[in-house]
């Protein structure tokens, strides 16, 4: 019989629609308290959650994650950040310089935020629950901090919604492990090996409906000129550093 | 009774000391298969993992960090690297736009690189291993890259070391969950916060002996004199820019 937890793992499917029962403030608790018990760089804790319930709350930030519905719809809403504030105010009241206001600790921080966050995804299915990511986090950064009343040194790096699930959507389709894994050094890929990774995925029947719908000829390009533009992702990523600048991450 | 996966996600330690053994194909596979299955931007899977077991590529790959003995003595060592390579190939042979050479897709590919570290991790200790990361990846970022023979679009976030255990420490301490949960807003600390969230910690008998061993009045200034120094943090962060620079994420 196979490893209840490993079983759990490979069940996971995003979650976009959920019950209208709440979390239980047990499970949330417990849900929290698997996230804090990840690896940490040096055991630093460089981020911080908010948990967004509140209805009205719930529709204006949705606002910067594109108005997906799964932000008002969740009962939970867990917004996970890089955070050098609480731990730079610890260094202030302890006469310690002030260190971690470059680069390197973004990329610390955002580490520690997504253990986190998948620790807790991990813990909600555990629990029952069905949880689903939202990649804008990142596009809106700025305006989500000034709605979460962010202070320097803090930094939205992914959101979790979260719920009862209302739906069980098939598994989605990964390319094969083989695609993904390279023995002792990285095996750059051929255009043959690249076509035979992404057969699977080229051959699906939601595939083939997709470029039907967008008259494309392939996904690729529903990829480049639907959904993730090159003119979107160099705006985004200016608007990105722009703000690791204003928050303090870019001073060297 | 507890949830078993609960209890497996909140007995999470470092691993750093491991038995001979070696971890058996399937069980390693499995740890690979959970990986993949983590959420991934756009379901695009913008990374890829390195496995190394060869124990004079291990001593190697030890020099990039800072001769750490996990990675020698622990059976297999995965390295998680943020990949837009395998993608841009995809869309060259389908004359799609090259579109995610920019910051943006810099950190898609390194959430999801840390998404499925996280399951490999999980899925490790299910499994009855232990695990331990190592923060030092992206100091030498260009030196794993050379070792590794990343190509452009490759870059190395985070490492896994992992084996049966031969060690099973305490658990480390973790700040109070209020130290790092907000509602609904991002409450800032105040002096008097900080104290109580790190009260805890700065009482345990370990805090107290470094600060001995340090001849330091502070935990905070044993992070910033001995541990992790500003003028390391601007170096690393440095060089971990050019390094992006070089790997064509920095271009707009």
């Amino acid at each position: 019989m196979m490893n209840p937890c490993i079983q759990n793992l490979l069940s996971h499917r995003s979650i976009r629609k959920y019950q209208e029962k709440p979390i239980e403030e047990t499970v949330l608790n417990t849900i929290l308290e698997v996230a804090s018990r990840a690896s940490t760089t040096g055991n630093m804790q460089l981020y911080s959650i908010v948990i967004t319930r509140d209805a009205k709350r719930k529709q204006d930030l949705a606002k910067y994650h594109h108005n997906q519905s799964m932000i008002t719809e969740a009962p939970v809403v867990l917004t996970f950040m890089a955070d050098i504030n609480r731990f730079h105010h610890w260094c202030k009241i302890n006469d310690a310089e002030k260190s971690y206001d470059n680069f390197l600790w973004f990329v610390n921080g955002a580490i520690d935020a997504l253990l986190a966050a998948q620790n807790a995804c991990v813990a909600a299915e555990a629990e029952g629950l069905g949880a689903c990511y939202l990649g804008t986090t990142t596009y809106n950064a700025q305006g989500i901090a000034e709605f979460f009343k962010l202070p320097e040194g803090v930094v939205p790096i992914t959101t979790l919604t979260m719920g009862y699930p209302a739906e069980i959507p098939s598994l989605t389709d990964r390319l094969p492990l083989e695609g993904i894994i390279h023995y002792e050094s990285y095996q750059d890929y051929t255009d043959c090996s690249i076509q035979s990774i992404f057969a699977e995925k080229e051959n699906l029947e939601e595939s083939k409906q997709l470029l039907e719908q967008n008259q494309l000829p392939n996904l690729p390009q529903i990829f480049t000129k639907k959904r993730y533009t090159k003119a979107d992702s160099v705006h985004f990523s200016q608007q990105f550093l722009q703000f690791l600048k204003k928050a303090g991450f870019l001073n060297n």
